[in-house]
């Protein structure tokens, strides 16, 4: 085979037919300002990486900032006439949401412009429409920001891990609710006032659902799987648990059991599909994921040659977004972009699929041989007990019988079993109210 | 700027066009033969992701294995035969060492091959001349797999990280030397017990001098140092220590102030150059470097726009550190290998220029007063002093008066400083034997 060498020669930004890269950027938001600071402040070193100088010449966005550094961009509120203008070479998508970005990068893709976007609803969402599009039109679509802001967890699939048949990775991908179960593990809050403190922070938004409800780490994890499994990822067969229903006692009792609790997105490659999901789950206490915290991301791969390797570092912000942003236009501007493979066809097995270990606590009357019960009740349905608390104090209730927590770790079973075992559990006379089931995930071992 | 587009089509490897890549090995130790087994058991995936076969043509080594799977490869004993055979298009070298293997990398490089290797000495010390060739013949030199295994952490440097400027790095790039510190840490051993141990389960040679005497690491931070700085690194110029003086005691006194000791290779980015350094440090035991344990690599990456992420997994071993050799395989089939810029010049500064906190361990005489006399001096040289461990029983000596041990953290200082001060300190009467001196390293803050 012959082999092109245009990446071969050392970059010499300085001779006379370095062309600058012209850089177009749709938004004004917190991450298109450090993608501009970025772009200003390492321009050198981008000149000497490229071979071009990579020079942002217009801004595009409804509103100008009061405070906006342009650092010499043009500015318009006209976003159709950015993706249109011949004297760009590269589009910076940075609005997020759906529409117009939708639409927007369509547009340039269209126009022949290779698109750069941090936009992880959108690619989760369209990103096979957009993806194909692109390849109509001969150009890149890049998203390495759209999942774990700083962290080159895209080019680490793609790129450094591209030898391996990839089994599973899992990943701490959602930083808000990260931040929550951290400060109500360690600072023993319950979810609402951790929440609060999220806020006051900035860590969560006025409207926390999107974060807390898990639907920003599905929409990373099927970007995440997408590419793992060279598959076209189907967002909306996500099945996606939030954090919200997680209670100051699952966390107690979780560590005394030697597990964490974290809001985790995983997917592992079964024969005939991937059993992907997005959900609070018990971790091993020595895990990496476990020890995992605050605003912190992390993302575990685990594969055939390489086998388990980790990736971690701020999972969102200004500047570590604009870095993942930066680094996909260098990657295009090099034209060293890997490629988008879509080779497999494994859809998502749901979630009655899944198989783990699950955590389950019950309130159940204080009444002699009620442990006993139980465990005939998982016995029938061929479900091993891994570890169990033991019986504690009676719980007094303002009306009613006392009763007993009892608190138990079942060894790895199918998801549709443990489903049924918790549903006869449920009708037991012992059994007071809902059952709390919480996944079991040993992830190294995955 | 036009942009080519060879990358962005669909991968085709079934189209009548697409010529195998033709590969051969040279050598047939343990990361050939894993190089091997992954181009057979990963054949159609790297054919998808590179849009051509990638097949194991030759094998050249001075011995056949008999227990070697050459997988359909013709096998040679003519290693300059092979790097001269024009039916190749790239060649592997996974012999080690520096000859013959500097000789048939250049002859391959200079009979037009782009070349992928293993090899962290040859890098290390030939890396600037033999870049030099390949850039003369317009081939590529590869070498993901000469740091750190399985751990794509080149990769991340030259295009996942591509928009930062990098201030620091740190990493436990040795496993020999990781696994014999865990081992003391955890199951109590001295040195020399851990050492056996670690020699028995095959994670240490029966010359143990290269791994903990931090050559190894320190050939892995040159090559680290250079990629990140964008400079030329002089291995020879780098400050290097080992683990073999390091005593249970230190490692005990250590726990009780908080930290862990690690074996570390980092580099700073200084004003005036980079203060690059392989020795064993005291880390604060919540951080990331102070939790890898065993055979484990880390490396950790401060950038301006990034932050800090980190890159773990496994530093060795046939498959990982050959999932690195075939990904740079699929980089250079794919055209997708990114530049080594080289635009600094950024001279090593020399241990006396280093900046950090000292561990600092004393025999005193059990004298009222000894404290105050080890502060008076530390303050005489500007010293202040960040913990102590309290005033322990005297340790009874055979012969001669009882001693009592002095242990203390400095706040950072810099070590021409610091080396003055322990000189007095070793002049004073109450203070018998040498002072043992540990750096003390706070990575995130870096």
């Amino acid at each position: 085979m012959a082999q092109s060498q245009s990446n071969s020669r050392s970059a010499d930004p300085s001779s006379a037919d370095a062309q600058p890269l012209r850089v177009g950027v749709l938004g004004l938001g917190t991450v298109a300002q450090g993608v501009l600071d970025i772009l200003n402040a390492n321009a050198g070193l981008l000149a000497a990486r490229t071979g071009h100088p990579v020079q942002c010449t217009a801004v595009a966005s409804r509103r100008l900032r009061d405070d906006a550094q342009l650092h010499g961009a043009a500015f318009s509120d006209d976003l159709e006439a950015l993706v249109a203008d011949p004297e760009l070479d590269l589009v910076v998508e940075c609005i997020g949401g759906i529409e117009p970005a939708r639409g927007l990068v369509a547009a340039a893709l269209a126009n022949g412009k290779p698109v750069v976007t941090a936009n992880k609803a959108l690619i989760a969402e369209h990103g096979k429409a957009l993806e194909a599009l692109a390849r109509q039109h001969e150009v890149r679509l890049a998203y390495e920001a759209a999942v774990a802001g700083g962290i080159p967890v895209l080019n680490a699939l793609t790129a450094g891990l591209s030898a391996n048949t990839i089994d599973w990775l899992a990943g701490i991908i959602n930083g808000t609710s990260n931040y929550i179960l951290t400060a109500m593990a360690q600072g023993g809050q319950t979810f609402e006032q951790a929440l609060a403190e999220a806020q006051a922070l900035g860590y969560a938004e006025a409207d926390p659902t999107f974060d807390v409800g898990g639907i920003d780490a599905a929409h990373k994890l099927a970007i995440l799987a997408g590419l793992a499994f060279d598959t076209d990822f189907a967002f909306r067969d996500l099945p996606v648990e939030g954090i919200e229903a997680i209670a100051p006692e699952d966390i107690e009792y979780a560590e005394r059991l030697g597990y964490v609790i974290k809001h985790v997105g995983l997917a592992r490659r079964l024969p005939h599909g991937i059993d992907a999901r997005v959900h609070p789950a018990l971790l091993p206490r020595t895990s990496l994921l476990a020890q995992t915290d605050g605003v912190t991301n992390a993302v575990v791969v685990g594969g055939d040659a390489a086998g388990v390797t980790a990736f971690v570092g701020p999972g969102a912000g200004k500047l570590p977004t604009a870095s993942a942003v930066v680094a996909d236009i260098v990657a295009i501007a090099r034209d060293c972009l890997p490629p988008r493979c879509v080779t497999a066809n494994l859809p998502p097995v749901g979630i009655d699929a899944a198989r783990c270990g699950y955590y389950l606590r019950l309130s159940c009357l204080d009444e002699p041989g009620v442990f006993a019960t139980v465990a005939t009740v998982l016995g029938e349905f061929d479900i091993s007990i891994e570890s169990v608390i033991q019986r504690e104090q009676a719980v007094s209730r303002a009306a009613g019988p006392p009763q007993v927590p009892v608190v138990l770790i079942t060894q790895a079973v199918q998801e549709r079993e443990l489903r049924r075992a918790v549903a006869k559990l449920s009708t037991l006379p012992a059994v007071v109210g809902a059952v709390r089931v919480i996944r079991v995930e040993s992830l190294d071992a995955a």
